[in-house]
C-alpha cells in the first residue's frame, strides 16, 4: 500500500450510516486522508501489521461534528453583551462594536479563535459568514479545518464593501481565488431579508444558479422579522423568497422560527434545507424552529451553535442536547430527537446541508477521515449503558479527546497535537482591550 | 489565632452578597471550617502571614452550588432508558427495575457515585429523596457532602417501608440517628399527590409542625397529575394540598409546572418555596415551571437537576444555563433571568430553600465555608469580558478546579484530594450488570 495507513481502536464506534449501529471491539483504519476500512480490531491488526495504531479506551468515535451556521469572528465578541433583547444587544451593543473594529485582522484573530475552540469540541467542518471572507478562508486554512465560507451580501455599507453590488463582486473574486483549496467551499450568504433587497435577491439567485452555488441565508429568525416584512413588502418572508425565486434545494436557511404548517410543507415540496440553532434562538429569545414537524415533512434539518457573542460556545454536543430537550418540551413529546437522531443531526445531516455527504459525515469507507473521539471513561459517564446516549445528554466539548481533520490528526488526548493556541488567546486578549475601549464610550 | 487559617486567592470573586458583586485581587480568607474574612490580597498576606494560600489563577471563586432536588441513588439508572414518554419511562423501566434491585447497598454506592459527580462539578450541598435514607446519609457522610436527606413517604410497599405509616415511623428513627451530623438536615418527602393518600399528608403536616421540619414534594409534575388530581379529588394538586394544610412556609415544591396566575399568587401568599428542575422537566416532556412570573410573585425559585436518570447529569452549572434559556425562550424576554440571577439561584436561593441561608449561599464571614473555583483560563473563555457570564453562559462542571465543603478541601485542580474514585466507579459498573440483566428479561 503506497499510502500510510493508521488503526485507531476505540471501546465504540458510532459510524452514522448503517442507522443506530454501534461497534464493539472495532478499529477505523485511515489510509492518507480517507477512511479505508472499519472491522474488528484483531483483523485489523493482521491486515495492517505495518500501521501504528492510537488506542482509545473507554472512548466513542464518531464522525466529526459539522457545525451549519456560524460567525467565526464573532468569537471576539462572546460575553460582550449578554441577556439583553435581541435588537438592543445587535444596535446598541454588536453593530456599533464592528463598525469600529472590524477588519482583516479582526475576522483573521477571531476566526482562528472558533476553529480552535472548534477543534477541541470535535467540530471538523463549519459554515461560516461573515465580512472579509478572505480573511476567515485563511485563519480556517492554517488551522486545517474544513469550512464553507460564505460570500456575504447586504445592502448596508461595511468596513469590506459598499452596497450590494459591491459584495457580491468581492465574493465572487474571493470565489475564484480559494477555488483550489480542498478543505473549503463556498456559499452565496445574503444577510437576512431585511437587509437585501429584491434586486439583491435576484442577482444571487442568477449567480447561485449559474455557478451551482448554494445560498445561505438567516430566514424567519424573529416574529419582527416576519411583521415588518408583511409591512414593508406585503408579505411574510418565505412567500417573498418564493416569490423571488430563492426557495429551492440550493437554499440553506437558518434559524426557521414562525413557521406555520402549510410553510412547512411549502419548504420541503421546494428541498429547502433548515439549520436549526436552538441555543441562539433561547438566549435571544427569537423563536423556537419546528423541527420535529419539518423532519415529518421530509426536511433535512442540520444543526448549528450561531456565532459566540449569542450562545455564548461553539460547543455541537451542548447545541444537540438544547436540540432535543427542546424539541421534546415544545411537542409535549420526550421521545422525540432521540440521541442517535441528534448524533445523525449534528454529522451526516450537516454534510447533507452542505452538500458534502459524499465526502463527510458519517463513517464509510472511502470517505474523507474527519473524526471525533470523545473520552468517556469519567465518573459523570457512569454506569455506561448506552454511548450515544451518554454522548447526547451527559458529555459536552470538554470530553472530546482525539479528532482528525481528512486524515490529519489535530487533537490528541485534549491536547493540541501543533500547540500554538497561546498565541490564538494572546490575539484575542488584545482585541478585548479595543472592545472595552468602545464599550466603556457608549 | 487557634484555628488555622487558610487564604484562597483567586483572579474573580463573585460572593453573590452583596448582590452583583464581582471582586477582583481579592482573597478569602477561612478559619476552620468557617470564612473569615474577604479581603485584598495585599492585605489577607499581610494579615494572615502564617497561612497558607492557594492561588488560582484566571478563576471564579463562588459559593459552592445547591442543587435542590435530586435522587442521588438514581445515578446508577444514568441513560437505561432515554427517549422515553414519561409513564412509559416510570412503569416499564425505572420502577420494575428498582423494585427488584433496590436496597442499602445499592442506595449507598448509587449516592456516592452522586456524590462524587457533585463535588467534581462544584456542587457543595444537595437535597435527596430516595428509599433507605440512612445509607443516603451514610454515603453523604463519607464524601463529606452537605445534605437534606428525605423521609420518603408513599402509600405504596417498597423494599425500606410498607405503607404511610410504617415509611413515617421508620424515616422519624432514621431522623433521630443522625440528629448530630453537622452536615446534615432532614425533610419528610412524601412523594407525590398521586402516591400519598389524605390522611398521609395530614400526617406528615402534623409531625412537620411539631418538629418545625420541612416538606419535599413532587407537585404539579405533569399536565397528566393535574388531570388525574380533578378526576380522582375533584381538585387540582395545589388546591388539594391547600385544604389539606400543605401549602405553607414549610413547602419545598418540586417541578411546580401547569401553573395558572392565581396559583402563582396563592404559592406567594403562602411562602411556599419552588425548585425548579429544567433539564428533567424538558427531556421528560413534564412541561414549564413559570419562574420570572415566580420570581415577579416574589416566590424564592432554587434550581435542582432531578435524578441523573432523566437528566443526565447533575451539572448545576449547565442546569441554570437551561433554566435562563427556557425562561427567555418561554417568556420572548432575553432579559429573563440573568447570569447574575441565575448564579444567586443556584447558591443564596438554594440555602433559603433549605433553610441554611445563615449557613451557606454567599461569601460573608461567619458563613460555612462552601465554595467552588471555577478555571476560566481555557481558549473556550476568551475574550473574558464578564467572569459571570461565561461561568453561566459557557463554562460546566468539567471547568470545575477546586472546591471546599465546611473548610475542608475535597478537589484540588479537578482532582479529588482523597482519591477513591475507583471503587466508586467499581460499585457502579457491578450494578449495571445486575441492572442489564433485568432490563434483558423485561
Amino acid at each position: 500500500m503506497s499510502r500510510t495507513t493508521h488503526i485507531i481502536s476505540p471501546t465504540w464506534i458510532a459510524p452514522v450510516l448503517p442507522r443506530d449501529t454501534l461497534l464493539t471491539g472495532h478499529s477505523l483504519v485511515i489510509s492518507g486522508d480517507r477512511i479505508e476500512v472499519l472491522l474488528p480490531r484483531d483483523e485489523a491488526v493482521t491486515q495492517f501489521p505495518d500501521s501504528s495504531e492510537t488506542r482509545l479506551d473507554q472512548h466513542l468515535l464518531t464522525p466529526g461534528f459539522v457545525n451549519c451556521h456560524g460567525h467565526a469572528a464573532m468569537t471576539l465578541l462572546r460575553g460582550v453583551a449578554d441577556d439583553r433583547e435581541m435588537m438592543d444587544w445587535l444596535t446598541n451593543w454588536i453593530w456599533p462594536i464592528e463598525g469600529q473594529l472590524v477588519n482583516e485582522q479582526f475576522v483573521y484573530d477571531g476566526t482562528r479563535l472558533a476553529a480552535l475552540e472548534m477543534i477541541m469540541g470535535g467540530t471538523t467542518c463549519a459554515a461560516d459568514t461573515y465580512f472579509f471572507p478572505e480573511a476567515a478562508a485563511r485563519a480556517f486554512s492554517d488551522m486545517h479545518f474544513r469550512a464553507q465560507v460564505g460570500m456575504p451580501v447586504l445592502q448596508f455599507d461595511n468596513a469590506w464593501a459598499h452596497g450590494e453590488e459591491d459584495h457580491i463582486h468581492k465574493g465572487l473574486a474571493f470565489r475564484d481565488r480559494i477555488r483550489n483549496q480542498p478543505l473549503l467551499t463556498t456559499a452565496f450568504a445574503p444577510h437576512a431579508p431585511y437587509s437585501v433587497t429584491d434586486s439583491g435577491f435576484e442577482r444571487v439567485r442568477l449567480y447561485s444558479e449559474q455557478l451551482d452555488t448554494p445560498i445561505h441565508l438567516h430566514l424567519h429568525e424573529t416574529a419582527t422579522e416576519v411583521s415588518d416584512s408583511i409591512r414593508d413588502h406585503g408579505l411574510r418572508p418565505i412567500a417573498r423568497m418564493q416569490k423571488l425565486g430563492i426557495l429551492s434545494a440550493s437554499l440553506q436557511a437558518v434559524h426557521m422560527t414562525q413557521l406555520r404548517e402549510d410553510e412547512i410543507v411549502q419548504l420541503a415540496s421546494n428541498g429547502v434545507q433548515v439549520v436549526h440553532c436552538p441555543e441562539s434562538n433561547m438566549k435571544l429569545a427569537s423563536g423556537t424552529c419546528p423541527i420535529a414537524q419539518l423532519l415529518e415533512a421530509g426536511v433535512n434539518v442540520a444543526i448549528g451553535t450561531d456565532g459566540a457573542a449569542s450562545n455564548n460556545d461553539l460547543d455541537m454536543i451542548q447545541e444537540a442536547r438544547s436540540a432535543s430537550m427542546l424539541s421534546k418540551i415544545e411537542s409535549g413529546d420526550a421521545t422525540r430527537l432521540s440521541a442517535n437522531q441528534c448524533l445523525e443531526m449534528m454529522t451526516l445531516g450537516g454534510a447533507k446541508f452542505l452538500g458534502l455527504s459524499d465526502e463527510i459525515g458519517s463513517l464509510e469507507p472511502g470517505k474523507q477521515a474527519d473524526l471525533c473521539a470523545v473520552d468517556l471513561s469519567g465518573p459523570t459517564f457512569q454506569p455506561m449503558f448506552n454511548p450515544v446516549s451518554q454522548l447526547i445528554y451527559t458529555a459536552t466539548a470538554r470530553d472530546v479527546s482525539t479528532v482528525w481533520i481528512a486524515g490529519r490528526q489535530l487533537l490528541s488526548r485534549g491536547q493540541l497535537v501543533e500547540p500554538d493556541s497561546q498565541s490564538i488567546v494572546k490575539a484575542a486578549t488584545n482585541w478585548k482591550k479595543q472592545i472595552e475601549g468602545i464599550v466603556s464610550h457608549e
